[in-house]
């Protein structure tokens, strides 16, 4: 198909939903996991498929499922789709991307009058951020048959609210997301268009990417216990820092992974708390989130068991307790080279030269490969910037990779049985 | 006088004072400056004065003075006290040990039918904590002429709220604070007894301090601006990781300190805040807050630059923009030697060997000693821990050091003009 993306199109269905966004919560998008207004972003996806002709169904789990059929009603489906949740102070391009392109290809094909032989499924995902739950890709997990009620039920947010009683304050049944899971035999194969939400495809100057593994994320949460104290009246000798342990254990996190980087390992803590807070107080207890991501399950597993042991002993010289709680476990997963070489040959018929990469951040893609064999299009991110209101992709390169998602999943739908 | 006060007196009335806590604030004793709750404290104060047969008025700044005439009415004044405001989730001693032993020295006083040439003045003072507003020593500022309207104005609380609005909410005018100064005329001399907040009588087995120094302060707090970006999709090598050069900062915080502790120079990172504060987000922005107390004006100058000069050196190796945002400076305060000689004499009277050493905390006797000669009486604290649930004082040491204060104020009553 040559038919071509429409940047302009794109760029109004991207507007419309980062109009959609918490009030009074700062700058960029919030549009968390399991809120009204994730619920509002499902609705209008809904709507607009539904426009175009979709069937269009909600599971048990929030994910939205969007059908036009293919001329052998006995095909399995080939799906594309993404996320509409945001973190806080997100951008507008992550998740969103890929749902936009996936209501721009449904308008390719039906505006076209595209024959395909299977169902083609436009999905959206519910809960895929990590950073209200702890966990990621709640949605994609549940159809993948990885997450279940138990799970749903222990995983709280920040203000001790469950996963469960959160699905439960927007309408689902946390008890009956068994019935969204998904069967194999129903699916053919699936394609992610995501932003990088790196600067890979930037520095190389390439508008499009491949992705040819996900990496793994090894999530744990730190707690360290010193002693509060004043902090004139107490001598430099005589104290148990819980700030300063947490500073040592930030920098042993950059360190490990810097160490580790040629593997593709990296490390982050991008959250601490300190408590009391006070200026005149010496911190008396702390709590870090360490995110440890790599491209092999070895390596990331060596990377996080090194930065529990070093963070542990350098809370023991401050006299400083220290426990390490498990948040989340998701192994690297490589991605089936029959879908990438399939993409990589649409991005060759479109004279497009791509980048095939490795992901960095963990997407709903890797869920559903559980089930599918699934693959992923990137589109540049501008400075590698994501997870915040500067995350940006230029309009033409998302359009660009939307092209190569319609021409791939068409592809797809010639070659797969 | 031979007299000693009681401890189960002073602990009924600690107990006292320890049920004012805000509801629903955690552990501990949460009873910031210029809120009802403070203003209640110094209700039960002006009370149990009242009682006693003192005449008693609360000042336009919301100090509470009250006053025993003396035999001579031309007398300038002697007075103790200290302050009834706490941090957030503190002990129950920290400027409550001062309070309560002024009155159990008035009720001995009075009950015991103590002559005394000077009127006696027994003071609590509004605000002495900097943990809402920024600035130490409100109260005691404004009788010192330090503080005048203007500054309440520009110093706000995390909420927005300005000094000025909150001493409005509990019915005092800024304006008029000028009305609170102490005439230097009017008074002969000052002592407050406090715990010390830091371990060294603990450490030396000793069970009352005499205090020769205050530490001075130099507040800062430090902006940091990095990248805000995904946690996987970012290499390590193309990160501005706000949280990173924060915890650069907090060590070397402490390096500075503890190269500088011959000095009695101590600094400390008491609150971090990072921003989005997400487990998948590289920090875009951090802010730290940072103490430095010296008992040198020099070596604390020295020290603050020190770290300001090495914490904007650091984020500029990360690529993290950095300010530095002065929030206060007091200088350290040596005592006079006339009124800690009395109080030494008075220990050697009673048979107590004190320590002779430094305050590392400010207190509202170094603003006092710009009016009046004022002293210092330390008692231990265990472990040495303050501003904390677990902050504590053995009863017993709190009457020795109300007796040595009793005795103080007696012999001062008799050395002074």
């Amino acid at each position: 198909m040559s038919r071509l993306a429409d940047p302009d199109r794109l760029r109004a269905l991207l507007d419309t939903f980062a109009a959609l966004s918490e009030p009074d919560s700062g700058p960029g998008v919030t549009r968390l996991a399991y809120t009204p207004l994730e619920r509002d972003a499902h609705a209008v996806f809904a709507a607009r498929l539904a426009d175009l002709g979709a069937v269009v169904r909600t599971d048990a789990a929030g994910n939205t499922l969007a059908e036009l059929a293919g001329t052998d009603p006995a095909a399995p489906a080939i799906g594309t789709g993404s996320h509409l949740d945001s973190v806080p102070n997100a951008g507008r391009f992550d998740g969103i991307a890929g749902a936009a392109a996936a209501v721009e290809t449904a308008r390719l094909i039906r505006e076209h009058e595209v024959a395909h032989r299977h169902p083609l499924r436009f999905v959206v995902f519910a809960a895929e951020e990590g950073a209200r739950f702890g966990q990621a890709c709640t949605g994609s997990r549940i159809v993948a048959g990885l997450t279940g009620p138990d799970d749903l039920r222990e995983k709280r947010d920040a203000e001790g609210v469950s996963l469960a009683e959160a699905m439960s304050a927007v309408g689902f049944d946390p008890a009956l997301v068994g019935d969204a899971r998904w069967d194999p035999a129903d699916w053919a194969g699936f394609v992610e268009l995501h932003i990088e939400q790196g600067a890979v495809l930037e520095s190389e100057g390439r508008r499009v990417g491949v992705v040819d593994t996900i990496s793994g994320s090894t999530r744990l949460r730190f707690e360290l216990t010193g002693r509060a104290s004043h902090s004139g009246g107490t001598p430099m000798h005589l104290r148990a820092d819980a700030a300063a342990a947490a500073a040592e254990i930030v920098l042993l996190v950059e360190s490990v992974a810097t160490h580790a980087a040629a593997g593709g390992t990296r490390a982050t803590v991008g959250r601490i708390d300190i408590a009391p807070g006070s200026i005149t107080t010496i911190a008396g207890a702390a709590s870090l989130w360490v995110d440890v991501r790599g491209l092999d399950r070895g390596e990331q597993q060596r990377a996080a068991a090194e930065i529990v042991e070093r963070a542990a002993a350098a809370c023991d010289r401050r006299g400083v307790g220290f426990t390490s709680h498990p948040l989340a476990e998701t192994p690297p997963v490589p991605l089936p080279a029959a879908v990438r070489d399939v993409l990589v040959a649409t991005c060759a018929d479109l004279g497009i030269d791509p980048t095939v990469l490795a992901s960095g951040a963990s997407h709903d893609a890797q869920q559903v490969n559980h089930v599918t064999p699934t693959g992923m299009i990137f589109v540049p991110s501008r400075d590698g910037i994501s997870h915040d209101p500067a995350e940006s992709t230029d309009i033409d390169d998302l359009a660009l990779g939307t092209t190569v998602l319609a021409a791939g999943l068409l592809r797809l739908d010639a070659e797969l049985p």
